[in-house]
């Protein structure tokens, strides 16, 4: 028989601090800027006041039927921070909230400010298109964080009394409905409810939820004639757009919406752990294998189409028109880290990491206050980020994501403590009942020095596993200053030794300046390289580089990585040479034979997710490979 | 005062013939094969049939608002190539049509098949969707060519009749409704209508369509309002979709819908002759420089976009999603011709060489009987000729275009004979009463030498203009054996001699293998080159080259032409060297660092308007271009 579903435990928020460096940067911002800006716009947008359920129709601010979720994550986000970063003031903005939305509920259980204010008939009627279950979710999730942050059990007894309620709407039981969310969330959020709670019903619903997915008679079908509709005039026109077309073991690849299936799969993969259910696990391995192989971005990012703000066809990874949502990215992230934690492996933290140092930083300007729920690898100057969206799911997801970062940095298994992500950081963990506390000092992602110090009060034995990333070919491993031979286990250093403490690691991934191919089959990217260099993708700005990006040609060669302390906050910049047909003497002509004299120039490549926090103007990311070869570049030196 | 505007004469069909080579073999395809095409298509789908009004609700092959234009330009093709191949069979099938026609004219005038059968309570209800004053224009075009190549007046009665008849509809006169057509083409029917039978109402009734467009209160907006519609609900959302978004003498640039406009521009050159308008003729002048100047293909195609079948905005020429509809680039040689017989300039030749060689030949297969309706300049393999369309209007478009070629290749003014188009025919003129013929042998476009002969029974004073192609950078000339400066005055080199008998002129056009740059503001070809010899545009098809096309990289100077008499019936192919990253060793990566070798590989291009005539694949215009410079090429080789 094959083996048992073991995984990795991630390293609670409580443990993990980022210090001084990228990542406490990043969540300094995100407490003092980023999750104050979404509590005002929820605010200035009635998403708060609507728990009042003193709506009318008539009234300004109608409540839409994913507000709920807005406002769980922004809850979730506050959560999250408050376990690492405790803040009174906060922590009672969130209680007064938590109060706000525990009056909203209804004596049943049920809890939805769009149902109860505006389609209050139409409760449960249209699980494919509406939010119901997706906001209930979100709640879910936030009444767990928030839980596990402060100990306060106020909003999870709502949640749970929710959730017993929707226990008994859902289910195989006769007496029930036999449907599940058109927007997953729901059932990775019920498996948290369990793991916090215990109560084994939540495991069941969502397990139900997955498993009941897909099956014929298609209950979206169904549903959709109960309320007198045509099911063959569903707009999105597949049931592949909610990963119902087909029961979910035997889905091979990522389609339709790409958000709604990420959490599809982070909860299949949780389910499979749970019920030790292999052919759920097989399933999420083959359709991330398939996205990562297939249908993403060099960025991280996923879902090419905005049409169905999903996936097209493989390998079609268009530019300009990307769609590559800031959440797709973040459920990506969710999704890569739990197989994470299952496998074992860095091929799922590789997938982690150049989503969130790319697609998901880019969600975010520098300053903290302004979105990109679209993020292209394209652009001639029109993509701009927004202060708020109708359509705000993104910037409370890029909250929580960032306050819980420390989730993803560590996780630790018996005797074996992995690393997953560098920067400077402290993590206390217990082997064998004794409490270590490892110190990370590193200014990773800017270089790829990592010094890790272990403090103990007495020595113990374990395995110390440092994440050897895909973008390295190079690595060094300095034990207390003396080298040590690597031993990588699936992307991973594996320093086993009885530690003393005191002891010093030092990891070097060296960090050249790597010129990314895609695959030939990406059209788009056909004759082009990226420019990338330790996790970041970098790209060309016209603030930088001028107009007519698309006319220069690149050899990654030439491009030099410099610290520019006074440019977008501190950032490594890649300084190279471009060649590039001059632009000059076209007066009124279109087109002209007259062999354009190449000229080379000097450029700058900046990373991908600093993109647009300048005056507007092109972008680009993917350039045109200068073909020559390395002799000829010499040759061209002299 | 300025000078008046007058115009060059083409000269007419009957006086031209081409002769054993390019366009004789063309225009034998056309008649033997495409006409017939044309006529069993329309035939089979009811539009014959449609013209004997029994059509009812619940039968098939309902009549469609633009059947009858199908079957008007059937019907003009013929006309067209009976005039200069007499064909007494296709004569028969014409006069049964046209008596087939005629008897579904109403006692009033009126005659449209769907307006009869379909929606007869509709009548001019629509202008601005509905294609009822379009589909007129068509049959008075058609019944024009018909009499001008037989003779014969039937049709011509009829259309008299029935342009009588709208003009008793249309007029600012307070009993008239002050609508124009939503679809140009009636515009510059009537002038024709107006030319060949003297008759000044039609050319009033001309003047008044064009002078009456855009003026408000917008008439579509009141027929809207009329019908019961929302003016604001308009499906195309702007006016400027059918040019009427203002009065035409204050339009600067081609808008919205691409055949439209140009049929509009089109009657707007010739009322600007008829009437001395200058305004109308700069209008005419503006739109022209910019549309070729900022908004053409190097196909010379137009109208790029699919959702307006039109423009978008300045330098925005997408490659695989080019719209490019046949008959737009059709419309543009009617336009360009006009402007050619008024300013007797060779850029107006030379936008109507472009489009012809290219974006309209593209339009027929090989075989002449299937189509492109659209004309991309790169496909990945699945866009494929049909043998019909339900909107069928680019083939017998191209037909019509094809049958009166003649037309576009000579014209006359006093003693002046220009040359337009160079390939084997004869032509007849007369200069001072002397009947003078012109006997051009060339292989154009397969070569550059053309060799004329004059035949003379007395010698004449005359000057003979031969066009020097924008694409030509060395043209030398001969007379009688004996080398003659050029002497070249917008665009022609003007030959005025006392001409004898027998007298031979020579001119070799060099032709190499081009490389053409698109201005750079043409972000979809930067760091781009198409390759183009003489007037055609060449492509590389899957075919000859195998897959990932946008691979490559190219250096025009490496391309040699070559005649083969194998390939694709006769053609010149471009045979060089590409660099390419080597494809292999992917696996299961999406990317990767590893530098790919760069190999160099043989390429083979076609001409753009032979593609897609043997398997489906991949195809592409603007190439990446290599580069290096001439001296590294040099090193290369050693």
């Amino acid at each position: 028989m094959p083996n048992k579903i073991t995984t990795l435990s991630p390293l609670p928020l409580s443990k993990v601090k980022f210090e001084s460096d990228f990542w406490s940067k990043v969540q300094q911002r995100n407490r003092e800027v980023t999750i104050p800006a979404v509590w005002q716009r929820c605010k200035e947008t009635g998403r708060i006041d609507a728990w009042k359920l003193e709506w009318q129709p008539g009234m300004p601010n109608e409540p839409h039927i994913f507000w709920d979720s807005d406002v769980a994550k922004w809850l979730e986000s506050a959560a999250h921070s408050l376990a690492s970063h405790p803040d009174p003031a906060l922590e009672a903005q969130v209680d007064e909230l938590i109060d706000l939305i525990a009056s909203a509920q209804h004596e049943d259980g049920y809890l939805n400010t769009h149902f109860t204010v505006v389609k209050p008939q139409m409760r449960w009627a249209n699980l494919r298109d509406w939010h119901e279950l997706y906001c209930a979710g979100h709640l879910i999730e936030a009444a767990v964080a928030y839980q596990q942050a402060t100990g306060k059990r106020t909003l999870l007894e709502v949640m749970c009394k929710y959730a017993d309620y929707i226990d008994t709407v859902f289910g195989i039981e006769p007496d029930k409905k036999r449907g599940y969310p058109g927007h997953e969330e729901i059932e990775l959020a019920l498996v948290k409810l369990y793991q916090t709670t215990g109560e084994q019903k939540y495991l069941r619903l969502a397990k139900y939820f997955v498993d009941e997915r897909g099956n014929t008679p298609h209950y979206f079908d169904q549903e959709a004639i109960a309320r007198g509709d045509d099911p063959a005039e569903y707009w999105a026109k597949t049931h592949a757009y909610t990963q119902s077309h087909v029961p979910v073991r035997e889905q091979n690849l990522p389609v339709g919406h790409a958000v709604r299936g990420m959490y599809l799969y982070c909860a299949m993969a949780d389910l499979a752990v749970e019920f030790q259910d292999k052919d759920l696990l097989a399933a999420c391995k083959r359709i991330f294998e398939h996205t990562v192989s297939k249908r993403m971005y060099v960025i991280g990012g996923i879902g090419s189409s905005k049409a169905n703000e999903g996936y097209t066809e493989d390998y079609d990874l268009p530019n300009e028109s990307a769609y590559a949502e800031t959440c797709a990215a973040i459920a990506l992230v969710f999704f890569a880290h739990r197989l994470l934690q299952i496998e074992c492996d860095g091929r799922y933290a590789d997938v982690m990491e150049r989503a969130l140092y790319n697609n998901v930083l880019s969600g975010v300007s520098l300053a903290g206050d302004r979105f990109f729920y679209v993020n292209p690898l394209a652009s001639r100057g029109s993509h701009l980020r927004w202060q708020w969206h109708h359509c705000s799911c993104c910037p409370p997801n890029l909250t929580r994501l960032l306050a819980s970062l420390g989730l993803y940095a560590y996780s630790y298994s018996g005797s074996e403590i992995f690393v997953h992500l560098y920067g400077s950081s402290t993590a206390n963990f217990h082997v064998d009942g004794q409490e270590i506390r490892i110190v990370q000092k590193s200014n990773y992602p800017w270089d790829g020095l990592i010094s890790i110090a272990i403090e103990t009060s007495q020595s113990v034995q374990f395995v110390l596993a440092l994440r050897i990333p895909d973008w390295c070919r190079h690595a060094k491993l300095r034990v207390n200053r003396k080298n040590e031979q690597l031993r990588v286990d699936r992307g991973y250093a594996m320093v086993a030794r009885e530690w003393q403490n005191g002891d010093q690691v030092e990891l070097l991934l060296k960090m050249p300046v790597e010129a990314v191919h895609a695959h030939p089959a990406v059209q788009q990217n056909a004759g082009k390289i990226a420019l990338q260099r330790g996790p970041l993708v970098f790209c060309l700005e016209e603030a930088d580089n001028g107009k007519n990006l698309n006319s220069l040609a690149v050899n990654s060669s030439s491009f030099q990585a410099d610290f520019n302390a006074d440019l977008l906050g501190g950032t490594v910049v890649l300084q190279g040479k471009a060649r590039q047909p001059k632009l000059g003497g076209w007066a009124n002509a279109l087109y002209r034979f007259e062999s354009s004299d190449v000229e080379e120039i000097e450029v700058l490549a900046i990373p991908y997710f600093l993109w647009a926090n300048r005056e507007p103007g092109e972008m680009i990311v993917w350039l045109n490979r200068d073909m020559a070869t390395q002799s000829q570049l010499q040759r061209r030196a002299t």
